[in-house]
């Protein structure tokens, strides 16, 4: 790969050159000339596709999922989300592993531990719970919950719930990349419960009040359930307050209530509102995004191609791909749950952001 | 003050002595030894004593200001407590100033900032609001507002309320005992409403979300009002999640939503509920604390002696005093508002806690 | 102290006024608008005023100490510095306090622990050694040493040394105005030294290098003494690389080498230089400061007033005063210790700073 | 990858689940149970395997790139480190790059900027220097230098030097992996030095002292130069004031004299020294290293093998591998420098560390 731009890797092989390039090899080294141009890339090349998944494609052969196997030889009964560039580490962008879970009423997963994170984002049913370090959270459509890294946590739905399903988000790719993932399955399989039901919510879960007295050092948020319904009234109460982003539209992050930071220290979350008929400008930035349709319907434009989407849809941008995102109702609004990577491009240093000048940034259609 | 223990300075006065104190005057020096175990104490003696302010009896002495002097001649129409103590500094207790301040319907404060922070604890009266740096805020009984370091705040009652009475409370004798205070009055008098009416709860008031995007690196609260339903509620629900502090029955703390720490860098604020019956143990540490009773009646033993309160109710407590708290009904909760100077006392490395062992934690009445 | 000024307090005193004032202090209060003025200053003025105390003075009344009392009986023999309007608090500015200690060959103090944070800057004599939890440094003149809030220090000459006399400086006005401090003789009159002399200098004391795997959580400087020569070679070396500060020259922040912070959460110091000729333009700033002369002689503006200064002599900067400094000589840079209370503005956020702006920012001189 | 343990995949294929995972991958989706115990791994396993790269072998080839290719073809002459398992992203090991790079005297390579952190540790010669943002710094064997995310940087070699290799260290694989990498070639080809040659060493190379009102936000330290000389001797200052680690002997990291912490957001940087005779436990722990000896000889353990090295020879340590270390002569202390991703591994919470247990500490020699 040569350019012929100083400051580049502009070499012509030549037999004597070759010869070099075999000895190299011998001593476990090569010349940097002949990948500089390929390593040192002048822009991000995702090697992600923007990938839109259809809850109506998807549902049937979840539900199958629970005839096929039991949960006992599956462990978790889950369709994963496969982006086409990223099989090899079965992410569904980036580095983020994303996935359709479901479990039937009196199911209880065996209780686990592992260094990636997790979360989950309720889609449908009644009686789902999750239990994470002894704190149990009763959850219920469009709540997001957090299993951090290195908590011991298990999933169920109680015998009187009806099927459940969820979509788990995780940075289990990141992970193993990063050579760092642990996992534990827990000794008893089933933790106990060793506090009042969604106690983080009783005690974390209050605007600008916390606890006197109460230390907490671990790098995760320790509110772990963000319930929809007060979600949605955020949302809306802060409409009223901002014009909002113009790439965005009215846009909160869930937080940390202790630090105002992420909820995790690997994945960022956050929920945004697009006005009746709002239609956003395209940006692009570092980060992966996973997005799933909380509310309504609309479309978002990606790398030049449109994308339409309904409740429970699930779609992915990669890194520093334009995107831009449209509201098709005139009278309702529409809410666009999104997990990210947000967190490492920050802690690293990494994340940088640009604006589509054109076209009044609206992107043009690749045909 | 001579003390016989090694260490302590214990030095007779003589001749030749007092000769060289005399001496050592006139270069605007002394002898370390003749003030070493004054200011040098084994644990800190406040000069504030503990006292309760009775609503009933000042209400009527706060309402017939508005009587005596006009807001142009008095700037504002406040009654201030005056500790016993601490009249020097014109302190409520430690370095903590408050008030009772009146405003009838139709009247407006002029503009100003300061360097000390302030805060607001609404007692009675519809139609108070107050506006920080252009953010109106609307404000009713038991409702918690900040007007910090620096900021342009203004306060002022709708010409549709009625005649507002709420607690001041500022660190005026800190700043001005660290030489720092400034004061100005608005150029304008008053300012504009920049922002939506009560803006920053929209915006900030949530639990676990913020604004995406948004920065802000002041030393106080983006959060600039706390209302009394959602605060109650949070006591409600958290008191479901914990066994409370022995000290301090159900207790949380106003905070920085963007932090998690304190709403401001100088005063810290606080509500307490003491469930049917509570009766706490007693225990002391540093810092000043200023209570107002926001609903029931109980009473507090404070170095020895019993105060009986009831809702309005003001009282104090010293720095390193030992105190414990009642709630007098078997059947209805207690609230205790509170502000104090923990912040600076954690900042300079100064809180110091000590539980109160004998008795079962129970102070024995002095007589 | 009326003020005819919209926004200040302008009331008249009337019998029917008086006859309310005497009713409110029966309930422990006071009518605001009768103090507002007086405790809402338009700008700090600081009730110490500027003084130098010259070394030629004070050294032979410190060495007298010795004769008069013994260590015994007098605990340490320091003379301290008493500013004119500070003599209540025994301050030698704002709420710093300063002594001169001096001891003798072979004499030990009795090691002891306090909330004040403390230094001591060597000013004459060899053998001089300080103990602080348990490091042992051995100090001559210009070094600077830290005994921090909380910690077992005691100070000694070694019997093979030289009469030492020193600076000590601390907060113990401030941390008692605070009523928060604390004072515990060790039990053992001695503590052992349990680490290698001087091992936080080798440990800490080393460029852009820490122990690795080592942590530290206490509000203050793991390296606890900062010697003069690396210090004096560090300033020639900033010197190099800055135009330095119009207002300070060439100066540099003693820092605890973990956060890049002051060396303890209340008190700061520096060390700066003036090169040969040079003369500061003045500024005023909130904090309060005493200077030590390290090297050389030159002069400050003070207030308005002239203050001559040669090596050892000591002077002080009331906060909110503005102050210039030259140095008298046209071939010798002159160096100024300082220590200050900027740590506890900082972290209350009443830091304000002014520059002189006429009179290309030299004062006139008061007559 | 079946297991047959409770909690993990153990699914047998069979002609129905075949149909079904065919119908998967038509929505891009798959089933989590054919692929989680993949993606789960007990613990990391590193795809880096253990090398040594001996300076004897490649000094010659790197200096032979000099006549192969010219330094406008080439952008830089580098014979880089490849791993036999990281082939695929050009790294030495894990996501680290590493190469070695040589320069004649009167070269200058163009300046150029990328969001990859990059640093150099200087082998030999004489006259080696680094601009970065205008910064200029003369260079030294054993010399470090940082280059970090998204400065401008150039190197060259002084007309009166001699030629020059050093050790670059990048983390061009994980930000391209990361999908963040951009890069830019300076508009000028060369920057212009705006400020005193080693300015940043005059300014922030004192230990213990930081010019006063001087602010730094970014995310990297600013020294930008560790000399040798000081660091060795920190190193043996710190020898006689610590035990030193049982796993690294005595070792200190580079810090940002700032905040304490790594030198730059995405790689970490130590020194450390074996003294004479020294022979440290085993360990292991998530993060990457690669060693570059940089005094005396000894040998290393890594995952079982045995790796005899002497000055200026490289190695790595992928992680979650056992490793110790041991100086092979009993009179002379050895250094080994080393860089790494452990600001990564803390940032992200992913780092875990463990001792070898058995055999006193020592790893068995694999055959």
């Amino acid at each position: 790969m040569r350019e012929n731009i100083i400051g580049r890797a502009n070499v012509e092989d030549t037999p004597e050159l070759e010869a070099y390039y075999r000895e190299l090899e011998q001593y476990e080294t090569g010349a940097l000339w002949t990948v500089a141009n390929t390593i040192e890339p002048w822009a991000p090349q995702s090697s992600s596709v923007p990938v839109l998944w259809r809850y109506a494609d998807l549902r049937d052969h979840v539900l199958r999922s629970v005839q096929l196997v039991t949960p006992e030889k599956a462990g978790r009964r889950v369709v994963y989300l496969n982006n086409p560039g990223r099989r090899d580490v079965s992410a569904a962008v980036g580095w983020l592993y994303s996935g359709l879970q479901v479990m039937n009423p009196g199911e209880v997963a065996s209780a686990h531990a592992h260094s990636a994170s997790a979360l989950r984002f309720i889609m449908e049913g009644s009686g789902a719970y999750t239990i994470v370090d002894g704190h149990k959270m009763t959850l219920g459509a469009n709540d997001f919950v957090l299993t951090p890294n290195g908590t011991w946590h298990e999933h169920g739905v109680e015998p009187d719930g009806t099927p459940c399903i969820w979509q788990d988000g995780l940075d289990i790719p990141l992970v193993n990349a990063l050579e760092a993932n642990f996992y534990a399955v827990h000794p008893n399989l089933q933790q106990e419960v060793t506090y009042p039901v969604n106690d983080t919510s009783k005690t974390w879960g209050h605007p600008g009040l916390t606890p006197v007295n109460t230390t907490w050092s671990k790098g995760y948020s320790p509110l772990f359930k963000y319930e929809w319904a007060p979600t949605y009234e955020a949302l809306q109460d802060y409409g009223k307050a901002t014009d909002g982003s113009p790439f965005d539209g009215v846009m909160m992050k869930y937080v940390n209530p202790i630090t105002g930071g992420h909820v995790m220290q690997t994945i960022g979350a956050s929920m945004q509102m697009l006005r009746p008929g709002e239609k956003t400008r395209a940006h692009r930035h570092t980060g992966s995004f996973i997005y799933q349709v909380a509310k309504g319907r609309g479309y978002s434009i990606i790398g030049g191609k449109r994308f339409d989407w309904r409740e429970r849809d699930i779609f992915c941008v990669p890194s520093w791909m334009w995107h831009e995102h449209a509201n098709a109702s005139e009278s309702e609004d529409a809410c666009l749950f999104s997990f990210n990577d947000l967190p490492v491009m920050e802690a690293l240093g990494l994340y940088r952001e640009e604006a589509y000048g054109d076209n009044s940034g609206q992107q043009i259609l690749a045909n």
